[in-house]
């Protein structure tokens, strides 16, 4: 094959080609076991005729609105895939970058779309399998999850592999524009699919259950479909396109952090590692199982990670020892140096410091979310005292725990300078990076426990709109429940990674400025001071970014909520619905979800593009290096704090519905529905849009940063190209903070005196 | 006398002599100044019995606060002193360092002290005036204010000038202890007070106005006299003193930098800069006054202010004419060579910059926070679908403002960037502290216009609780509505003042390090480079600190709050007190929460102090300098933020309160008043202690840093200092956290089944 040219060359010894496509032929395991998986859960029963019409309804609803964001977007992508192309120097390059963006992003949707189809395949049969069997159900809901999961490291692994293989050495710009392609889709997922969920849960629920009391799923809400439609497009696509991100951009930047400073071996290194996370994940996902009498749900999951860990660690550690020292001389020659002078196990050190660090993240994650400890406990006994106690008690639970996250990572950070104590900050990048490849080892495992949370969520839907029996109802009313826990897992392991990967691509854009202009890295160090008044506007500009992203898309929640309250309202003053003898219109709902979500698309992609872009040419490369650090810090902070006081209020809203504080239907209870309500935005759609905007503006950065160099003697296209950045970005803002003409007309009404009642 | 020798010398030009006498001259014309309102004040009359009874309790009160405040913190305050005596090189600069701290913490809690007991004589004196003349009433109600504002000046001023007619070229460490003083106290009596205030109101507001439909400052809700005890030892005392501080950081920090750059000529400049101010602020200030038929409140107090801004604009100018070039030849040779090349108007420029950036941030701050802008009536139409929909609109609108208040200073440093454009770091530093000297020169009209606010509403509370005749009421609501728009004027000031200064600060931490180990300004620049891990590192942790401040300050308020709900509901039982015939126990309340806000005191106070040194000595100090950087830039956003989203939290209720979407006592209304209450430990607790937050890190950065390179070649001792550090601060935050005993028990039973009825 004449792709793999550069790899039969001189350049690669056999045991490297070896390596690589025994890595590729990992990837493609992986993606097979997930086609395995695909088969087997599609072959189990759908329930009868009711529930297949009710999930019929949310696989559409859902399927008609990624279908519309993905032509909504499609236009986007191919400029910039243009742009990537007639901007890149070398033929070669060109073609190989603008090609691995549109992989990048086909990939990323691809996991989305998939990922979301499983999880809408998947309700309906785990609904049907709890008729029967718990420990059926688990392993379907379970597996559904995992079909993400392996898709998600099949693809990420194959992409890099492939990149590299045909690159070589060149491989840097290809990868960024795989890395770009990847998040700049799970940005656009994450937002929209954020804003669909969260306006559907939020309009559902201060109509259903505050205004009228009703329960969650109630087929009398209108807001109930559509609501089941957000579980899947926002916490399945958005979420599993988001994670795809992730773990791609970390491979991204081992691979040229890898490349630059140990040549193959640091590229090859982080590709191994990560192969034998994939086989890690295989055999711990695949033992995820229970008996008929235990229905130990939790327990089978959990064990199922501590197997996949422990095989990791002991792969990573295996790895080392044969591959680091002698990666030439086969499994002999490792084994006889073990312990030997010139063993370099740094690597598996700073991989092992990822694993850690993951661990660490979670247990913070637990303990500013779970209901028995004490901050939800401090949350739900400031239930007590109204809805501004409630929301107060939140705010400071989830300010104090973004303090504990930041200083987690940067202990992590700083086990990678003591680790390459005495090198240069390039190697310390390395371990950071390498931090990162530990961290997403077990994003099979991830994905599976994240999805297994919409998917019995949607199970338990599915089982109250179809009345199912009171057994069934109960299995899967556990399943909802264990679902919530292990879903809050996945978004702390995912912010923590944007920040270690972001950190890592950040030391890439200091090699690629010394690389322009042909001068030391040093030198482009000393150039990024603090000191500098420049970097410091940069970083206060950069720091701006995440609350000017996390205002747009909060305000877009809450402005397509209000619509979706007063559809519901209007629809329920028909007494036919409220008496059950007439289904609501879900199809309105949904359809005002939709298009509100996709509204608001553009505005923060295109922010995310251009406010690099803006900065980068107005106030050159050493207030671009500021922004970058702005970003990461402003945005590692908000979304923590989004994500936990997000989650404390929703289990101090379910801690009460358990029974205390007067339990559910009291004045606490409805205090902390605010809470939870305020919450949702946050925890589920400004939040975790922070992982990847972080990520596509270190990319873009490092993309433009040739081009903002030669701006620095600037001509008058430049002024062009900055005037119409910044009118977009305008017209961008303006755009998302606009309100659709019904609302304009609502609230004119409403202030000439007619409230709408509440 | 010998204490000027310094002066004497040969050092000093006699212009230079007669500059430095004049401006001190000026400090002490505001002084008396001061006294002067003083007496006028004292003079008027005091109204009924009734209303001396309610003043006086409301005097007491805060003075009892007040005062086991300060005996809280002396002990404090007196080994911080030794330390910085003990810890300086030379003796004579040592003695001058721990009295100029000294010196500078006592001028701070002058003001705060002084400040606020005008405050409580004022109030009342208003109220009786209210009964016979509106223009006699706001006179009043100004100048109380005024008072304060000319106490400010003249404090401040005299005591920078002091400092260096004494001490001369070795002003430095000596400036920076009157610095560290100043902020230090001011710190304490922004957290104290805060938690004070917001403890009171948001615990008379939850019973009083939410469960009980009472209005405002309704003699049976015993946590009435707290409310207003708060509104004096928060917004004035707190207030007054945090100005003070930032009015004092701004010169030191322009006296250090324009020594570094100009020597005597950029020290003296900014001296006669602020003495212009003061006298701008006199005239200005005087000629605040109403007739008796316009009744305009707010046109006359805009007037005042436009009045010093013109005279100070012009004298700057002047200043700039006859000063910056010739010195040494007198007021002609300046005519003559105006226009001329050589004359160096760069500073005037600067100066001009910072007024243009107080100009923009108070539209900034009147934009988002007017009932009549869009943002404040988005969160007002949100009222209508919940407490929920309320407070994410409010998140929404308060993070936007932060990025666009970040962006204004950012623009402010890039104008400096651009007036020194091709000069070195050090001079573009100058620029930047003589923008915050431009932006705090009418601080004389700001706190007038401040003070106004807590004057008029206590006026109002006196007046409500001594049923005063409806004339007097009216007189009394206009002026309270008028304060409310004045008083939120000086909160974004204070905070854009803490950023630009700790940005000039910043530099002189640069130059310190450059000092201490005898290399370049550009080699030490270099170290602090965004690129070393260890820089990054400190960014990090920097960040988390004003997130942990906020999750502590606002967790104590919550706290407070629910003790005094409980207090509150208690009282309420008893029927004499409803019906009126009995009065409650104000006492407890008042008692509650001066024990609750002296309890809190210590743990942040702690926090400012000991982490920088632990982050120093710990991580050395390239990591503080990324520290000081990271607190800089999340204690912006963070502070704007809050006090925005609480703004237009309080504006929509206010509007709604004017009877739109369906006025008091309407849904509506309910969700408004929950905004409200999240809003007032943000807007009035957490965000205005950030201000003197960051100053204080960078001051004991500052301080410290000498000690911190020592450190780098570490001993024992080291490790001794560290960990005992570490275990005070530790202590100090579990502390912070810490419930009361009865707490525990209340909830304990409530979790056991006697829920507190809502």
């Amino acid at each position: 094959m004449e792709l793999f040219a550069v790899m039969r060359s001189e350049a690669f010894t056999l045991w490297e080609q070896a390596a690589l496509w025994s890595v590729l032929g990992v990837a493609v395991l992986g993606l097979l076991y997930a086609g395995f998986l695909t088969v087997e859960m599609l072959r189990h029963d759908t329930g009868t005729d009711q529930m297949r019409r009710i999930s019929r309804a949310i696989r559409l609803g859902a399927n008609a609105y990624l279908n519309r964001q993905f032509r909504a977007i499609l236009f986007l992508i191919l400029i910039l895939a243009g742009l990537l192309y007639f901007t890149a120097g070398e033929q070669h390059i060109a073609l190989g970058r603008a090609c691995a963006f549109l992989m990048g992003s086909i990939f990323s949707a691809t996991v989305g779309f998939i990922g979301m189809n499983m999880a809408v395949q998947g309700n309906v049969r785990v609904a049907a399998a709890s008729r029967t069997s718990f420990a059926r159900a688990l392993k379907i809901a379970y597996r559904t999850g995992t079909i993400t999961g392996m898709l998600t490291d099949g693809l990420g692994l194959l992409g890099g592999t492939l990149i590299f293989m045909i690159y070589g050495e060149q491989a840097y710009e290809v990868l960024l524009g795989f890395g770009f392609g990847g998040t700049l889709l799970a940005l656009f997922m994450r937002v929209g699919g954020g804003i669909y969920t969260k306006a559907a849960d939020v309009g559902a629920d201060l109509v259903g259950k505050l205004e009228q009391g009703m329960p969650e799923d109630d087929p009398r809400n209108a807001a109930t479909i559509a609501d089941n439609v957000g579980d899947n497009v926002g916490d399945c696509a958005g979420m599993a396109a988001d994670i795809f991100e992730s773990y791609e951009v970390t491979i991204v930047s081992a691979m040229i952090l890898g490349w630059a400073s140990f040549g193959h071996k640091g590229v090859i290194f982080p590709l191994l590692v990560r192969a034998v996370g994939v086989l890690s994940s295989i055999v711990g996902t695949y033992l995820v199982r229970t008996s008929e009498q235990a229905r130990a749900a939790m327990h089978a999951i959990h064990k199922g990670y501590v197997v996949s860990a422990a095989v990791s660690i002991i792969g990573f550690c295996l790895i080392g020892f044969y591959y680091l020292r002698f990666p030439d001389q086969g499994l002999l020659a490792g084994w006889v140096t073990l312990g030997i002078d010139g063993l370099d196990m740094r690597p598996v050190w700073t991989t092992l410091v990822g694993i850690a660090l993951a661990v660490a993240i979670n247990y913070l994650t637990d303990y500013f979310t779970a209901p028995e400890k004490s901050p939800v406990q401090f949350v739900a006994r400031s239930t007590q005292t109204g809805h501004a106690t409630t929301i107060i008690a939140g705010l400071a639970v989830g300010y104090e725990s973004s303090v504990w996250a930041i200083l987690v990572i940067a202990a992590a950070v700083f086990a990678s300078c003591l680790i390459y104590a005495g090198t240069n900050p390039t190697y310390i990048a390395y371990g950071v990076a390498m931090c990162g490849i530990g961290m997403l080892t077990l994003t099979g495992n991830n994905i599976s426990m994240d999805v297994f949370g919409p998917v019995s969520d949607n199970a338990n839907g599915i089982g109250e709109m179809a009345r199912l029996e009171p057994k069934a109802r109960q299995t899967l009313a556990d399943l909802d429940a264990c679902g919530n826990t292990t879903k809050a897992i996945t978004k702390g392991i995912a912010i923590g990674s944007a920040v270690i990967a972001a950190v890592s691509l950040f030391n890439a854009y200091i090699t690629d400025i010394a690389k322009v202009l042909q001068i030391s890295y040093a030198d482009v160090a000393s150039m990024l001071s603090i000191s500098e008044p420049m970097v410091f506007i940069g970083f206060l500009i950069g720091g701006a970014v995440p609350f000017l992203f996390s205002a747009l898309t909060i305000r877009a929640v809450g402005r397509a909520a209000f619509l979706i309250v007063h559809e519901v309202r209007q629809q329920i003053r028909d007494p036919r619905i409220m008496a059950g003898t007439k289904d609501p219109d879900y199809e309105r709902v949904v359809s005002i979800c939709t298009q509100e979500a996709q509204r608001e698309l553009i505005g923060p992609g295109l922010l995310a593009v251009l406010a690099p872009l803006v900065v980068g040419l107005v106030l050159h490369k050493e207030a671009l290096g500021g922004f970058l650090a702005g970003i990461i810090l402003a945005g590692q902070l908000l979304a923590v704090f989004m994500a936990n006081a997000g989650g404390a209020w929703d289990n101090a809203k379910k801690f009460i519905e358990d029974g205390h504080y007067g339990g559910k239907g009291s004045e606490a209870h409805k205090a902390s529905i605010t809470g939870d309500t305020v919450g949702d935005p946050l925890k589920d759609t400004a939040g975790p849009a922070l992982n990847p905007l972080i990520k596509v503006m270190n990319m873009v950065s490092l993309l433009i940063v040739p081009f903002v160099i030669r701006a620095e003697s600037p001509g008058g296209w430049l002024w062009v190209v900055v005037l119409a950045s910044v009118a977009v970005l305008g017209w961008a803002v303006l755009q998302s903070k606009r309100e659709s003409p019904a609302m304009r007309k609502w609230s004119a009404e409403a202030v000439a005196g007619q409230p709408v009642e509440a």
